[in-house]
């Protein structure tokens, strides 16, 4: 792990910081529509450095993540006259760093970054792990390299630029990320909610830290996702089955709502089959509800989220399906098995808790 | 350096014992028209690894090095369902083991590759160093990734599938390694020709494989190419000037000829400003001329040469022009710069030399 990580809200006076540290060369600032329009004016009249970069701006949204918008990127850094010394600032949410790191990464074998995430769920997930990418043939993240930034700068400060939905969903991984971090993380992550009235960007910027040091310890000791990377799961076997029974019904739900869903399920059957703290289990159960709300199934629902966990990449075999458990808080045990009998009953509890009975 | 660089004329057979010591996971074979018309029955005959291969097979030449040529060959990984313990073996000349392996090491954001390179400039230049590319806009290599493939197999087998110039092309850059290296190496070199009818891939291997070694020598000791590395442009700084002229007249010549003669060209300047050795000049020019033949200029083609070679990326001033000379065999100096009247001397002794005064 080379890439230095920044954590402040005086973010232009730290990419102004580290763009003299590099020798103060020519500055790239790479951004998606969306941020331009509502975060970059606020980067603009912090930092001289981006101030005087010259701008790429490629569309917003997943659908452009694609070979097009990266060959354009990489054509305007050849009309920039971009060489190895150029630094590239990507400002923006996962997108923007994973295709600006892309093509920052294979534009003359290699510019430099500093990412400047503007979402939640970028500042604590697509940070760290040096992952870069665009999706390609229909497949997500199918084209890519390894390869880091020089720097991240992590603020809160453009959280309140984005819908209260998207913060949610960031901290949903921040819960998960508390979860599997220890028992005082966690009780300060449930007291805060991150959305008005208690939304206050000085106060989420330590929650944010702890979370992202948490990804950075796992991601370390098992850099190829053979063992404990596997923790990092935790929620997304029962999430993503949510998610795809969402789609189904035409009426999608944000990727972090599901997984808070899917932590609720999985807590429950981490209580029923290794004694995780049925306190915990409720708490936990009820600070979901009341910032997440409900997600309604019946058990006419069952056959397919369980159908759905079947495809799970984890899954060895046909039978049992594989999860991420936790003993306790800052304990789990990857590749644990449930029966579609013990995810039933699970289910019940969690229409149970979730106020669906 | 993490590659294995094998050395055999028993091609198929080390590919085989690379594809099992790698767990016989799923092999593609990458290869070019050209190559696989010529080439590729000696491999298939030979291989069980190769001849069980998907085969992806890409328009030859310099011309097809694009990002179309790119996407079509991820396009038929995914439909061959690469997975990260796919290899992927790069068969060809340089375009194929650059292409390939920017394919290679950006799909899942890595796939294993083997270099069996087919020409003799790909098995001496493009083994060594770990880069890959495509053309992009007009600018050659300009995208591309640092990213060594597991084994390169070095063989002379494949030469004489390939026309004489070829061969005589990728051996002026052994002759630049041997004059880089010893006197004994040069003086081997000096004392074989790569063609008929002396052409004879049992002797030319071991040739080959010291001229490896004296790349990997240099790139190892200067990986970022600040200082030895420019060692590696002996030659070049005279040779472009002819390349260019020549193209210029309508007469494209190969580079390795124009090398060749650039080398002529620097080692008289070499002479003339740090004493090489005239009788090693001597011998060198006969044998340049005897095999490459004689690229013709007049006195009035002295101002075209030299305000090509004023184009070079290692000039940093505009009046001299910068050269990597030798002291004797093995004894670069990087760094000399010589005027415009010191080239017209050198250029005179050139034409003395090629018999064409």
């Amino acid at each position: 792990m080379q890439q230095k990580l920044i954590f402040t809200n005086q973010v232009g006076a730290a990419v102004d910081d580290l763009v003299e540290s590099l020798g103060t060369p020519q500055v790239i600032l790479l951004t998606d529509t969306e941020t331009a329009e509502y975060a970059l004016p606020l980067l603009l009249a912090d930092s001289k450095a981006a101030a005087g970069a010259r701008r790429i701006v490629i569309p917003s949204g997943d659908l452009h993540k694609n070979l097009d918008t990266l060959s354009k990127v990489w054509t305007e850094l050849a009309d920039a006259g971009a060489t190895r010394s150029t630094v590239v600032i990507n400002f923006g949410g996962g997108m923007v760093s994973d295709l600006g790191g892309l093509a920052a990464s294979t534009f003359k074998r290699g510019l430099k970054c500093i990412n400047v995430p503007t979402t939640l769920l970028a500042a604590v997930d697509a940070s760290v792990g040096g992952k870069t990418a665009i999706n390609f043939n229909g497949v997500k993240n199918q084209i890519g390299t390894f390869s880091e930034p020089v720097a991240a700068v992590i603020s809160t400060l453009y959280l309140n630029t984005l819908p209260e939905q998207q913060i949610l969903s960031g901290y949903a991984e921040m819960l998960k990320h508390g979860l599997l971090d220890d028992k005082d993380t966690f009780t300060q992550l449930l007291k805060y909610s991150p959305v008005y009235p208690q939304f206050d960007s000085e106060r989420l910027l330590p929650l944010l830290e702890s979370s992202v040091e948490v990804k950075r310890r796992i991601v370390n000791e098992d850099y190829t996702e053979t063992g404990l990377r596997k923790a990092l799961n935790l929620g997304h076997t029962a999430g993503h089955a949510f998610e795809a029974l969402a789609m189904k019904r035409n009426s999608p739900v944000p990727h972090g709502y599901a997984v808070a869903w899917g932590l609720v399920v999985e807590l429950i059957l981490s209580h029923l089959k290794i004694g995780f703290s049925s306190d915990v289990l409720h708490s936990f159960a009820a600070y979901v509800l009341e910032n997440y709300g409900a997600f309604a199934i019946t058990c006419d629902d069952y056959s397919a989220l369980i159908a759905y966990m079947r495809q799970d990449k984890k899954n060895t075999s046909a039978d049992d399906i594989n999860f991420t458990l936790l003993k306790a808080v800052g304990e789990p045990l990857t590749d644990n098995t449930a029966t579609a009998d013990e995810i039933g009953a699970a289910l019940d509890i969690y229409r149970d808790l979730i106020h669906l009975a």
